[in-house]
């Protein structure tokens, strides 16, 4: 299927438009009309080759937001014209330990993500949402509640549920105390999702002038870190921390603000090694969690959540000739909080 | 009560026979006769000043067994003569909400160390088991099961409840992979323990000649990792790794080894600060685990566990005289796997 998009053709070079085939419809398969496409800081180090893995032309976007074209002949829970999601991964075996346990994010042969993975053909690289069309497994694609606006739902497709599933993976409900650090992208969604389990969130900032929209965005409280020693006077506090810094940071004043037990769960992508002391993380029995987006049938648990609560992302939406000034936005933190493609464009 | 026993009058003297005074028994109060105290690595980083809170005269000690002696009026569940073990704690504030859940080691106002913190009063330092007697609330005090080698047994209260703890909360069970990094105290231990689970155990380390011990212990597999990238090539393979190096090392080729969603028990007490890769610990949703010894209900429960499979630590049995030479040797790796002080010598 004829599908137009934008692409990387290298590493340095802008993203611009690109004409390619989608595969054609399989019996389990649905082909989506992609309405709102995410920008994820993900897509940028992929269409960068930042990870080391990317083939060219490389078409991003995980954050995809849609409507049901038309179905495989074994699909029948959707119909034509539904509003569907589509988020990191389009495949897994479905057949390894993790999989069958509903891991499938944890694939033990590898997850398909929606882009840099290759199709079921083994030779066609998987291609992302910065298009008009994508045909996807059944499996992988999500409903939409009613009533969510569907550009500002595109980030729920991985924002959204990449905090939730760790905050719900550490237990945060009602009381439990939780911090958040950084404000973009991740945090934003972490804060709204925290809050919205019934807990006490608080923003730790660099940046005095984030106040005002932490408060905004749900935060019951906000804390300057600017000075050395400042989250040491946090010792003990929270029951989990949200880390979605992606520069290199000493983890050990997030540690030190643990409570015993608590949990640092650990969301931004650092190419480098990150260091935190032993001795406050054995001497309070916490931990550094990592986790990896979420799994699938947690991510309709966090859109049905979503629905319910009435929360989306703060976007800004764009057109796809907009997209390198984005990615630019993006790196300079220079966007409140998500920029999402108006697909209808390409 | 006079009180005989070894203590470090400074961090660089040697340790030497110390008289002192216990307190009197209280009302929930338990008297014990010191028959047999490990020593732990703990002791010589205390007797050192080398976690720089030592007060002197110091006198270490926390994997004590004992008979009890006399009980406080209000304690009707202990004999005299009823064989007992003492632990890394002797008291925590009960009121708070750890203390309240059973988790008195990690108590909100900072449990009470059986070496290194404060009696009741405030002004007398606990001093720990190298000695004759000791006068212990009856919270924390346990019962030795019936069979087990007392001598033997004394290492369980430190290096058995530390190892027994985690791989519990990690789930270890029947079929689950465990693999154990530094033979010493705490590895020793971990591989019976994780035996007595039913877990596949490996251990894994730079030293052949230390592979026969390893089967001998209940290994099933051993794994020489001294070549640059050894680890690596066991990826996505254990579900638990207990790591008791306590030396610098970089936790990245143990994050690798896990399989998704595994746990790297991190028990070795580094001063300096340790280094990861976080992309690995975030793509396989792993977890970096602290944990201090274990709760006072659960060292209770690893004592009849051990019971039920006749555990104990491989011991060497030495005199008061010999304590300093025992340390010197313990620094070396230069015992199999732990000293215990025949406490009928002082």
């Amino acid at each position: 299927m004829q599908t137009k998009g934008y692409a990387a053709q290298s590493a340095d070079t802008p993203l611009a438009p690109f004409t390619f085939a989608r595969r054609e419809l399989g019996p389990r398969d649905v082909q989506v009309a992609i309405d709102f496409c995410g920008i994820c800081h993900s897509d940028i180090h992929f269409a960068r080759n930042e990870w080391g893995f990317t083939a060219y032309p490389a078409v991003p976007g995980h954050e995809i937001i849609g409507r049901v074209v038309a179905t495989g002949p074994e699909i029948t829970r959707l119909k034509a014209g539904q509003r569907v999601g589509v988020g990191c991964f389009v495949n897994s075996c479905r057949t390894c330990g993790r999989c069958r346990s509903g891991q499938e994010n944890y694939c033990e042969n590898g997850v398909t993500m929606t882009y840099g993975s290759m199709e079921p053909d083994g030779v066609t690289p998987t291609w992302g949402g910065y298009s008009t069309q994508i045909v996807v497994d059944d499996h992988f694609v999500f409903t939409l509640p009613d009533g969510l606006d569907p550009a500002a739902s595109a980030p729920l497709l991985c924002a959204g549920i990449t905090t939730f599933s760790p905050l719900r993976e550490a237990g945060v409900t009602s009381g439990s105390r939780v911090a958040v650090m950084g404000l973009g992208g991740l945090g934003h969604m972490a804060v709204k999702l925290a809050a919205s389990f019934g807990a006490e969130v608080t923003v730790l900032s660099r940046s005095p002038e984030k106040e005002a929209d932490a408060r905004k965005l749900g935060a019951h409280d906000f804390v300057l870190t600017g000075k050395a020693g400042a989250l040491d006077a946090l010792g003990n506090r929270y029951d989990a921390i949200v880390d979605t810094i992606s520069a290199k940071h000493d983890l050990t004043p997030a540690v030190n603000a643990l409570k015993p037990g608590g949990s640092l769960l650990l969301l931004g992508a650092a190419a480098e090694p990150l260091e935190f002391s032993p001795l406050p993380l054995l001497f309070g029995g916490k931990r550094i969690v990592g986790s990896l987006v979420g799994n699938i049938a947690d991510t309709q648990v966090m859109l049905d959540h979503c629905g319910r609560h009435n929360i989306t992302s703060d976007i800004e939406l764009v057109t796809p000739s907009q997209i390198n000034e984005a990615y630019e936005r993006t790196l300079k933190g220079d966007v409140k909080y998500r920029f999402v493609i108006d697909c209808s464009k390409f």
